[in-house]
């Protein structure tokens, strides 16, 4: 499994919290990294950035690259439980526990202090992550995520490949269902959406997470960005507001 | 011939000043605009970002594919006299004449109100762009600039092959004979160069610059930045400061 790992200046003085940065279809670990613009503001913040990839590569399953939306560039961040995807495609443990543990004894990162965000299927991600555990992450927020896999063709897609057909075993990979279920005790979840968003309508849906956060009474930060699209240009525009969040709850000063 | 061009929210209200920006060997119109993280500050600004491809395409011509430092992706922004690329390769008078002429006629962007910056073979182009042509430019900057095309290999490569092997034909393209030959009435030259660029002592050589500038009297801000490389990850670090740079020589209000 290949990871990003972005260390500001301040990793020289000791260990400094982290944001893992949850990509979406197609991304490798590379895409933030390149286009997001974000280290100059994690520089500045004393903030480490942890990126994984999207999914497992190499590993020549069948099918794993016969669509842009499942297998390869497509892990969705569950534990798949179906052959042949079950020995592999488990980026839901490797996000939670194995990546935090290899960052946390190879760098300076104390993983204690830690916040996740994401991208589209990183969104989803980073929401499903954050929410099944709380003990982990100071904060959570997405860009443009898919709110619930449960009610879009790319989660349909995704959750019965590695999951199967029981829609119920999906919930647990559902940001909204997850709300509905457990409720969220953090900060206030922050959301940016653009709204000509090719994908905002059939695939993206926030209006299901504004409704399930009005239902937990949980707070929802769920900012509707005029005329943004859902690409890495809307992600450099807002990645900066999205750093000063985390930091703000993982302790950092900040001008 | 592509360009990219980037307009501000300001220029919903009027023309805008332009910054244009040259590329280095290997790019086309799409490196910066993806890497840079350039944008976030520009629409702060108000400042368009107009960024063109570094060389013609398409053309066929014999051997323009064979090496990455000649021909496609290095025009070197000069005007060809050799054969077959003069008929082409005409970069230096599409940056100063047909580029500016095309933006003003179909964008909201003021060409009398430009600055012009650039990376390695794109600093050598803006220093030398800017250097023949002080009416046209208010302030010029360069990130890893090759300093004198006529003392390092890459230079004497693409100068040969472009111009022929008189070298005092070079001397126009040149940013060192050109402040030797005519200074530089405007405001001081900003310059960054990565003290861990591979490309530093054999084709960038910034001392030769400095010492051309102490000879024509001329202000060189010239910054040393520790352990950085020759990458977009260095401009995308500093990138920033020469925005607000020539933000201040263009007028433009600043916080």
């Amino acid at each position: 499994m290949r990871f990003a790992v972005y260390l500001p200046p301040q990793a020289a003085g000791g260990p400094v919290p982290v944001l893992y940065w949850l990509s979406g279809l197609t991304c490798t670990e590379e895409n933030f990294v390149v286009k997001a613009g974000a280290q100059r503001v994690a520089a500045e913040l004393g903030l480490a950035l942890v990126v994984p990839d999207t999914s497992p590569r190499g590993l020549d399953l069948p099918g794993e690259a016969e669509s842009y939306d499942f297998g390869l560039g497509a892990g969705f961040y569950v534990d798949a439980t179906e052959k042949p995807w079950a020995a592999h495609y488990r980026m839901y443990s490797y996000v939670v526990g194995e990546l935090p543990a290899l960052v946390g004894a190879e760098f300076p990162i104390d993983v204690e202090r830690a916040a996740i965000c994401g991208h589209s299927m990183g969104g989803h991600g980073a929401l499903t992550v954050a929410l099944k555990n709380p003990q982990y992450y100071r904060s959570v927020s997405a860009l443009a995520p898919i709110c619930s896999p449960l009610h879009c063709p790319w989660g349909e897609k995704a959750l019965a490949g590695y999951l199967g057909a029981d829609r119920k075993r999906w919930r647990i990979y559902d940001a909204v269902a997850l709300l509905d279920d457990f409720g969220w005790d953090g900060p206030p979840l922050l959301v940016d959406q653009g709204t000509a968003d090719q994908f905002l309508d059939v695939q993206l849906k926030p209006q299901l997470l504004h409704a399930a956060c009005e239902r937990a009474g949980m707070p929802l930060t769920l900012r509707m960005q005029e005329g943004y699209d859902h690409s890495y240009f809307f992600v450099a525009s807002f990645i900066a507001d999205h750093l000063r969040f985390h930091a703000s709850h993982l302790g950092l000063a900040q001008d």
